[in-house]
């Protein structure tokens, strides 16, 4: 039996089951980032992603993004928990002959984003590699009261997301702004029952939050927001790095969310029972057997 | 200019005069662990170590010892800091067609190790690969005044190293148990003023604790431990990947360690001051000009 027989989450799964955690952890795999208790009024958030050359960009893209991108893709994992990212360290892999330019624009994409996000790059390791590779682990910090997990979505919720979806691969996975600022201005202003970052696709991302809190929904075709590089409705559900946000929260809430003129926030859907499963109502009003595929690495 | 001309640590060089860190951070890149602010007692420990097929394993190599490795590494980064490793994530890239139960072997060795050290695996990430890599990053726990860096050496002070060296290439490097137990007996009882793993070279590594501390030091030929699988003095310095402690102690602080029976530690040497440099006593009493060589990526 081979990988791709199994697939990444058949593969996620069989290391889930020898994991075993004692009580300092609040939340292991399985969500955008590890909780961790801390202190008295916080938690600590532990993530890390491995991004590729080949997989994840080309060998001819931009160093200066590459670099920048190692970093965003962690920080929008702590946003999406509530959070706020404190320190990283990076792992990099190097092909022996690479230029000390490309090096350097790499460090400066890092570097300056890092600068940004008020974030410490305390640590790294460096080791030859065939291939471009960059590890970032990141360490944040959220105050108990405002931890967002995949977990928490309630029947009746509104689903909402930031920004538009659609076509990432055509630029915005590598330039995209991590919503960091959009994510503590919700935990700081509203309860949110359950929030997400779109690496995968809206359609998959969403399908973990309602795995993981036993819920169904239903999205409406025409409230999604595509984005011009978008191709189709179909095609935005299923875009991968999109690095936006997916959260629910009440009714009640969510009306005050979208009245809030600071950020845009868009309704897309409602959480359902979990017996209802996951639908589409498209333009037609009618309810779409659309599958929603999303990005698998196996 | 390419990568191997400025070579490992004129690149790691290059990185660091591009950081900047807050008050939050108590020791940044350079060390075997970040240090970072934690709580009134104690500080948090912070490190990550990437390891490749064709660089630190063949391809041959038991993926259980490859998976046990991976964490090994990391657990001799916080012992070398007196720490307690407490919490790891785990980025891992995949060759496509890698078998499953190959996998289930490197979650073993992996997850084995974790539980023999009451490190709970709290999270990850996986990517397909070209080549089989592992990257881990660790969060452990130290008492602010046990904490161990490669600075504060003082002349005066005894060299001492745990173990045997040489020869690490044959297998040691796969299967060493990392120190913690002897690190944390030693910043239990004693006064530790400075400590390193070593995983670059006994002589590489003496020169990193020399270069931070601004002191020399001498070695003799006779007092280095050396293993059944050393070539000889030479090849026993420059060996990387022993996982050994380095560290160095007052002279009378050196005298109750080794009259400690619980675990063996030797004298190698002595600090002395910078201008003396580094110099190694050989068997005929004499000085000897032997080039320190150790382990360099570029």
């Amino acid at each position: 039996m081979r990988l791709k027989d199994i697939g990444e989450f058949g593969l996620i799964q069989r290391f889930q089951k020898k994991i075993s955690l004692n009580s300092s952890v609040v939340k292991g795999s399985g969500d955008d980032c590890a909780v961790l208790k801390f202190n008295k009024g916080s938690y600590q958030l532990f993530t890390c992603d491995m991004i590729m050359e080949g997989v994840d960009f080309f060998k001819t893209a931009d160093f200066r993004l590459v670099g920048r991108k190692a970093l965003a893709i962690s920080i929008s994992d702590i946003a999406a928990c509530g959070g706020i990212p404190k320190h990283a360290v990076v792992a990099l892999g190097l092909p022996r002959n690479t230029r000390v330019g490309q090096i350097d624009r790499l460090a400066k994409g890092l570097f300056d984003l890092a600068r940004k996000f008020n974030i410490n790059i305390v640590g790294g390791d460096i080791s030859t590699s065939s291939k471009l590779i960059l590890d970032v682990s990141m360490l944040g910090v959220v105050e108990k009261n405002k931890l967002c997990l995949r977990q928490g979505a309630r029947a009746g919720d509104m689903i909402m997301v930031t920004g538009e979806f659609g076509g990432a691969i055509k630029g915005k996975h590598l330039k995209f702004t991590p919503r960091l600022k959009e994510a503590r201005f919700l935990v700081n202003n509203f309860k949110i029952n359950a929030m997400i970052d779109v690496s995968d696709g809206l359609g998959q991302d969403l399908g973990h939050i309602l795995k993981q809190s036993s819920v169904g929904a239903v999205l409406y075709e025409s409230l999604i927001p595509l984005s011009k590089q978008a191709l189709d409705t179909e095609e935005a559900l299923g875009s991968g790095e999109e690095f936006e946000l997916l959260f629910t929260a009440s009714r009640g809430q969510a009306s005050k969310i979208i009245k809030s003129v600071k950020y845009r926030f868009k309704v897309i859907g409602e959480i359902m029972p979990e017996s209802f499963g996951l639908r589409l109502i498209n333009y037609k009003n009618k309810y779409s057997k659309l599958k929603f595929r999303g990005f698998k690495h196996f």
